[in-house]
């Protein structure tokens, strides 16, 4: 008799954000498998017992995962933010596919969570309000040439972009290239959102033109949001500025 | 003295997806503005009061609220999924831009919720655990070229493709138009989800290859996930089938 296998996503950090449903998720499973940082999220029980791995070995995780609920364990694979987002959910999948027959049977309940960039948005105005895309910057599991081009079809789509996974000590010079790139198509005025820890006690939310964008503002905790030439600044006296991107699209500011 | 603006967003429409950060906000609030079905999700108190109006009068809605709140009432604007997504969150904003100096003097709080596409991808697999666009397929708030143009970008960038308002009684072939120019960017097989109010007791999805993509199968109520090149099926016996996009790029599928 096979186990079930939750995959959940703990929100951006703050508990206020996480959903019932995962809660509940999380409460029927005896067997947490996550990277140590996001498994501290949770408040488990004593019959709870946590795996903590790093944060690079996703696939391993997503197998030794299986291979408990497989053998019966209900067990619980922990991402921030949404599982499916850059995070776990795939890498379970990706097992399942490449995986012995048995993994196809165990039971998969996936949470919805929230995701960084909506908690972002949500701290600084409205800018994912038209279209976006989101894409993560690490060239660990795809080419960077890759990356570049989406970057360009991206910015000459006028998508607002969402970049998950900016920098980290092991690719310090990526963001800076992606703003220098992004500069080639864009105005020097597109406000870009450094957002990081939305929600959290360490919040830290910057905003800055594209043309003076500092890659250097940003750590393994940031969303970075690069704004379309439609996005907009709306200051407030003694609060913080507003930026929101138009429903509508006029062109005008092409 | 000016009263709290909350712009909250209910999640896909199951109560369990809706965070405890947005019903505190909801039970904070005594006067209600939104689309009726999505007010019809809150179970209000007796002293809350309800302003509903219609779904494309989103503007005239953010104005009457701001009014409301620069008055000193505690207000909530209310949308479906997540506020900041092709919803009311950026009509607040714009409504704020245009609107008169006192209405930058309202305390805004923003809150993040579930956004559909979420929702689909959790019940299905993980479409999207890779590089991703989110598009309004409406024509309402920007000229049919420019969707045409932005929908062959993100094909050609290799993102997959979530369509939000696809399809209304007013916006007939729309859908079917945007299959026919991904058909002559995108391979055949690429699966396309239709997803229904997922999470719902209404909740249907199914998935068909985009070769045979049909647009009927879709409603108001339908996002539309159109996978990558990379997107892969895995099939499962009594089970339904997951559909998933590798976190890693490999190109061997082109």
């Amino acid at each position: 008799m096979t186990g079930r296998l939750f995959i959940v996503g703990t929100g951006p950090g703050n508990p206020a954000q996480m959903t019932p449903e995962t809660r509940e998720a999380i409460s029927a499973a005896t067997e947490f498998f996550g990277y140590g940082p996001y498994l501290d999220r949770l408040d488990l029980r004593a019959d709870q017992h946590r795996i903590a791995s790093d944060n690079r070995e996703e696939l391993d995780r997503a197998q030794a995962a299986l291979a408990r609920a497989a053998a019966g364990a209900d067990v619980c694979v922990v991402s921030g933010g949404d599982p499916g987002i850059f995070a776990m959910a795939a890498a379970v999948c990706e097992a399942i596919d490449k995986g012995p027959a048995e993994w196809r049977k165990v039971d998969l309940v996936i949470t919805p969570g929230v995701t960084a960039m909506l908690a972002v948005a949500a701290r600084i105005g409205a800018p994912l309000g038209h279209d976006f895309c989101a894409m993560s910057l690490s060239d660990n599991l795809k080419p960077w040439e890759v990356i570049t081009k989406r970057l360009r079809f991206a910015a000459e789509a006028g998508f607002v972009i969402a970049l998950y996974n900016p920098i980290s000590k092991a690719r310090p010079w990526q963001l800076g290239e992606a703003f220098a790139i992004l500069r080639q198509v864009l105005p020097p005025h597109v406000p870009v959102i450094f957002g990081r820890a939305a929600g959290r006690p360490d919040e830290r939310l910057t905003v800055m033109p594209l043309g003076e964008a500092d890659a250097n503002r940003a750590d393994m905790a940031t969303c970075v949001i690069i704004g379309s030439p439609e996005t907009r600044i709306v200051p407030r006296d003694g609060k913080p500025d507003l930026v929101y991107t138009p429903r509508s699209f006029t062109g005008e500011s092409r």
